[in-house]
């Protein structure tokens, strides 16, 4: 058995059953492994970021990490930004990389370049395999540290040599550990410090239905508010499920939310800061001299730690009731983001998966859907624009009987708008709804808060996407993803109504006024 | 005046006239000051690997770098492959990155990352700015880095309080230096190396006119072989110019064109090595025991070498006569790479510029354009792929009186399929024809030569493109460039006089059977 079938075996065998995959000449002995080893599911992305920003929505939604198989250093570094928004997310992935023949290296062949030095800003494990032998121990060793709670990214550079030399046979993958459990000092700690001035933030696994319920119960207790972090890996919602703040997204309205609380307990979240830095502004957001209180970190069991701190401020049993399920009016007349929200939320079915990379058209779906049927929904963790559609088609490689809903922003669909080949050959259950504003609309609005009231035409040639108007059903047709534009709600609701009825793909492009 | 214009007024004082961006929040002084000072044309590409591969074809036809703006360590991750591309090809690219604002990093804010580890592997030059008054100067001196012969990829990080607080105004930039003289003691060793059994290997600056004129009297004086190293940045060819050959792909054909060879003589290029390392084959393509000399390294004065040697040799003061002008006969019948190449050797324009990302079908058109009227012909460098589109992008930005023809393998063109848009927006004269063989063909062979002779179910899924196929009409019409899709070299024919007829871009998908 030679080191590629050695290595598959070893993931196949700690439960690894995707593999998102690019590969080139460096990879051949690995792409031939996924035919001799059954179990491993190969797709193929036609850009690596697509297979990168997949395999975070697939973790995200089975807690697993997927295989990508990636094309030397520039190869993974088409895949950087997806894995930058997955570090974010804490979500496991196991790279790996073919390079060179060992004995290859010292040529400098024009594809050599340093993976190490690529991989490290975006990985918590990198390791370069020296021989075939070690590549199964090198893969369990990834699969491993991708696991350790809270989850992280793992590299593997596998030079070509180690992949078609003969190796030993798979590897033990050591069983990853649960997170760990809650401190009981933290928790008596934020149970001292629970009160009306007080508020949990959470983020991680603290954001799903149990952890919700558990801070519900805490925190209505003791009048407390609960705050989602801006941005989340996966958050579970929709009717039944107590109300949660969001913290808002920019500096001035998030330290507005944050001004009378003395007492911050971070819940599977991290002491919250400003997305971008601004003059005059601080980065931290917590109020000065409010105290900030560890009930669990990203490493820790949120949940229990919020079942734990419930039982310590002697809460009832059961959380307060949620709302119950209430479908907003879908909107009318010529489409906004208001009535766009508006409109998808009353048509989200049941158990969907909202991919979140609306940008600046994003809110209102969030909002209104507070008591649509339960769902889940996925948000944009590390700012790397070109997450969603990759990120929806991992989650639809999750989920396959799960609608995956794509809303995605003009500008940042461009940058990934590969995944929809993906979505067409895999015949994935995709709704992209495409907010068509026509322009890097928060730039737009940076452009604004920078004090540039009136942009001269280099900073309106760079904010704005007409000239010419990108025509988004040709391009998903060129992919093989039927298309719609749609340019006022009613139209909208008649499309989602479409889609959600057929099976496969399908992408609405939402024309802003 | 602030950073940002500081440090436009000191690229711009330098030569600097083209800024391809995609910037974000942390850029937006800079996206300010490029309508503060004059002369600097933004242009906006929808992805940063667009950027940054046009910027690599922009200095290959002009010499001179183009700044990329780009945003933060996921931006400037998203231009590392054509960077690497242009690592390889010695070009000049400046790279500037904004970062989060200086007392904002320690925050460690979604978007933060370890930009320096990112741009490291892909240019010669990285540095952190840390105060808007050094930033004119860090901007000078990244300029100089690029320009440094032979050239190379210079990064800067700019932190955005850098660009918004106030500096002293520009910063002067040091004239870039001259390629190195010729060495003496290296011309009178080639002089006498050269003979039947010797070769020149010919790369960077060899390849223009008058280093391949030269190269012929030297080599026509002793019998010699003048060969082109497999991947170039820029070759100037066509009628006149004196035969060359190319030296082979891959590695059991260069092994046997150089076998006989005694003395390779290096001008501009290096001791050539395998693209690939593959079992029991080496990595060095020079045959053992044949002596390398070094006549001009890439930083050294190749032409001026190259006629030291002719002198040093006595050739005769005129080079041989080259091939008189002859277009070959179009191609008639279902398209294959032959008719083809020559189908596109046949209406090549005179001053055409050539971008050859043509992979497996990109040859014919080499072999059949060698007496075609003049034009220059770039390929692929780094063989990090979606250089075509960009770099044919940057190349008609360079030379807006010249058509383009980017000739583009349709796996390779996925990756950068964006540029399409900036071709459209900036009306540039590219022609796109789209080698639609449905398959990452390279592949498929590649699989062959690693004795998989029946590629299983994974091995087809990831290096076959149907199911469903790409339309590549849609998509460059989604981008707003009209497009045709042709199945006959007669259809060919009809498709580019009609696009060399008509300003602005096209695209044509040739079906290949």
């Amino acid at each position: 058995m030679n080191g590629a079938e050695s290595a598959l075996h070893t993931a196949r065998a700690a439960g690894i059953d995707l593999c998102l995959a690019n590969p080139g000449t460096t990879e051949m002995p690995l792409v031939a492994a996924l035919d001799a080893v059954p179990g491993i599911r190969a797709v193929l992305g036609l850009f690596e970021g697509v297979c990168t920003g997949a395999a975070d929505g697939y973790a995200r939604m089975t807690g697993r990490p997927a295989l990508t198989l990636l094309h030397l250093g520039p190869g993974f570094a088409n895949g950087i930004a997806n894995l930058h928004n997955a570090r974010r997310a804490r979500t496991p992935v196991v790279n790996l990389v073919g390079d060179h023949a060992t004995w290859h290296l010292d040529a400098d062949a024009p594809l050599t370049s340093d993976i190490v030095s690529l991989a490290s800003p975006v990985s918590a494990f990198v390791r370069t395999t020296r021989t075939a032998r070690e590549l199964p121990g090198d893969v369990a060793a990834a699969l491993a540290a991708a696991c350790e709670p809270p989850g992280g990214g793992a590299t593997l550079v596998v030079p070509a040599d180690c992949q078609w030399e003969e190796a030993g046979g798979p590897a033990p993958v050591a069983v990853p550990g649960a997170p760990a459990a809650p401190d009981a000092d933290a928790v008596a700690a934020a149970a001292e410090a629970l009160g009306e001035r007080a508020a949990l933030l959470l983020g991680g696994a603290a954001l799903s239905a149990r952890g919700q319920r558990a801070a519900a119960r805490a925190a209505g207790a003791r009048g407390a508010r609960v705050i989602a972090e801006t941005f989340w890996s996966r958050m579970e919602r929709g009717a039944g499920l107590p109300a949660l703040e969001r913290l808002p997204y920019f500096p001035e309205q998030a330290l507005e939310s944050l001004r009378a609380v003395t007492d911050l307990v971070l819940v599977g979240a991290t002491d919250p800061v400003a997305f971008f830095g601004y003059p005059g502004l601080p980065s931290r957001l917590a109020a000065e001299g409010c105290r900030v209180h560890v009930l669990a970190d990203p490493a820790q069991d949120a949940e229990a730690a919020l079942e734990a701190l419930a039982d310590a401020v002697e809460a009832p049993p059961r959380a307060p009731e949620g709302a119950p399920a209430e479908r907003p009016a879908p909107g009318s007349g010529a489409l906004d983001p208001g009535n766009l929200g508006a409109t998808l939320a009353a048509g989200l079915p049941e158990g969907a998966i909202v991919v979140d990379e609306g940008a600046t058209s994003g809110l209102p779906l969030y909002l209104a859907s507070a008591a649509a049927p339960p769902h889940d929904f996925l948000t944009l963790t590390g700012g790397a624009i070109g997450q969603g559609p990759p990120c929806a088609t991992g989650a639809a490689l999750a989920c396959p009987d799960r609608r995956v809903l794509s809303l995605q922003a003009d500008g940042s669909g461009m940058y990934t708008l590969q995944a929809l080949w993906t979505q067409a050959r895999e015949s994935l259950d995709v709704t992209t709804v495409v907010c068509a504003n026509r322009s890097y609309r928060i730039l737009q609005i940076e452009l604004g808060r920078a004090g540039i009231a009136e942009p001269g035409p280099s900073a309106r040639a760079l904010t704005d996407l007409t000239h010419p108007e990108l025509d988004w059903c040709a391009l998903a047709r060129g992919m093989g993803v039927p298309g719609e534009r749609v340019e006022t709600a009613e139209e909208l609701a008649r499309a989602l109504e479409a889609s959600f009825r057929e099976p496969g793909p399908r992408l609405v492009e939402a024309v802003l006024g």
